[in-house]
């Protein structure tokens, strides 16, 4: 996953280097298309994605403004995978989702590429790291053991008077979909007696009642809420772009009451 | 081949899915950028592609706008292919192309990932049952056998009073280059007596005189009218987009007549 | 390499023919979005990234404006690689950097597809002919040796009076860096007393004093000159976008000079 988008080399030079270390090496691309220098949203989208990757999968993270300073590089050994990333907390949530991290600065220059450069250490340390990683180089040998990395945590949602529910929209997929930061057992600790059916959800000018099931369980062109494959709150357009149609976008407000407390 | 898009973690989380059930699986990106819930155009993009891939190959095709609803998931065995996806017509085009069609629904989830949305049946059911298609499991054991799938038929060209042929402009490639309904026995069976530089192709309001070979017999920003790689009729622009010079997209008509019988 | 773009199934088929030649060959995508047409843009590139690549790769150049014409297509082997491509000169300067080329007419039709169009030999010819070289045909059976072959040149920058260096944007990449054509050799010669922090780098209407290390030398924002991975001087903005920022872009011109020539 880099921030490098596909209409330069990159991506395809830092395969390249993987290819000519480890040429058994299987490449994933996971997103390249994440914003320019958007640590946050990489730290998310990789959070929500590595767990569907097999075991020993060397999970690279290069969303790297801060390239070149003194800024460590990391790769982090968690529950069965291994994160190599700048030290900006891109891997931090998956690596503490993933388990228990072991931390190693990446010092050892034998597994960099001889000459490099102090802008794109994508090509020049993380692509070699991780290609001497998956051929089987043990990640001790990379550099010393740290007790620590930098850390994103995420907003949680919060409660505010009158039992309403407030959190916010973390991504907008390509459908327009807009993701939030409410799972299901928040709804259910803010909500124990609602029925779904009950549950307003309000987003920008627009009003939701109910939670759906599945996109197709509303009439073309209207707002459905549901949770989907983020497993949280997610709210949708059937047929449409719910960021568009809402025009609200990553950021913004959600909330949630149940109808009975509104009527109060 | 999937409307996902390359901005958010899908196709990778599908490729993941796959590396976990079937780690030798070669997984080949058709096409990701079909626009969203663009069944038509996706299945038209299949049918012309299918063929160059190696037998047994196992496509798999998630344009999927009733995800989560009772639509019937499938796989095809059909010639030397295998092609997996929503009963929604995106595989059919490819499925009778390829040979007669042996159809399956995906019922048997032991093929399935064991957790799974109702949004995304792209990572928790096509993806997985791919992999496992590719590895070996036979299609019988994924459900049981169908007569019959969804189909979409493309709309054929018309022959009009006068001897006029009217067909329609069915994608618009990266270059601005028309691809058309129109193949060459079409034209032959309107235009038994013409010659191939007697013909007069209308599109929006300009009109090409004669068939070309290649791009390159026009001069530089001319339109021409060829049979492309599409094995149908083309227009382009030579190094220009004929889309926008011409004003014209998809749904739009192309004409075709003879140059005699204008005349007459 | 293309300039097929993502969002049509032309680079997917060109794979899918490569994996029924050879199911061995792992391919790795360079760059598809090449501006369309834009020979020199990917004879850049390529010449910046072909190196990366283990000894043995076979880069494959599909931006062909005039496919299907008298233009030649050519294998050549030049150093530790083979480069196949259309004779517009879009492998040469590659081919030149990576050592004395052999040049081989691609003839054999044995290697190419048997049913052929005039307008997509990317499928037909180039992705055939490299399958069959990266399995192990040798480069003399594909067609008669030449000795040259149509070469792309880039400007050199020029030293104008006053100990001027004027160089040009050759590339503007995704985060808007703007690349030149001015390496640090050249500058070394131009000005061979001066520091690095004496040059004054000018571009559009803004100038530089001294050059940086890395992007993250500068404070959010603001403009930096550097060599990146190019290896060539580069201008940059911290976290921002330097193409939109000075409102320069590929073709425009960059211009150095020591700062004691400015003030004498």
């Amino acid at each position: 996953m880099t921030d490098f988008g596909l209409t330069d080399t990159y991506v395809g030079v830092m395969k390249g280097v993987v290819a000519g270390i480890n040429p058994e090496a299987r490449v994933i691309d996971l997103c390249h298309d994440v914003a320019p220098q958007d640590v946050h949203g990489a730290a998310f989208l990789l959070a929500c994605s590595f767990k569907y990757f097999p075991p020993g999968t060397v999970h690279v993270a290069v969303i790297d403004p801060t390239v070149g300073t003194r800024r460590r590089a990391l790769c982090v050994q968690s529950g069965q995978y291994c994160f190599v990333g700048p030290d900006n907390g891109v891997v931090s949530i998956a690596c503490y989702q993933a388990g228990r991290p072991k931390i190693f600065v990446l010092e050892n220059e034998e597994y960099f590429l001889q000459e490099r450069s102090r802008t794109f250490h994508g090509r020049d340390i993380f692509a070699p790291v991780a290609a001497h990683v998956s051929a089987g180089v043990p990640v001790e040998s990379l550099g010393r053991r740290v007790r620590s990395m930098n850390r994103i945590r995420f907003e949680a949602p919060t409660v505010t008077r009158g039992k309403r529910l407030k959190g916010r929209i973390v991504h907008v997929d390509r459908f327009g979909n807009l993701i939030t930061n409410i799972d299901g057992d928040c709804i259910r600790r803010t909500f124990p007696r609602a029925d779904s059916g009950d549950l307003i959800i309000t987003c920008g000018a627009h009003s939701i009642r109910g939670l759906s099931e599945c996109y197709g369980d509303a009439s073309r062109g209207l707002a459905v809420a549901l949770f989907g494959s983020y497993s949280v709150l997610e709210i949708a357009v059937r047929d449409g772009n719910a960021s568009s149609s809402l025009g609200v976008g990553r950021g913004d407000t959600v909330k949630i009451e149940a109808s009975d407390t509104r009527t109060v």
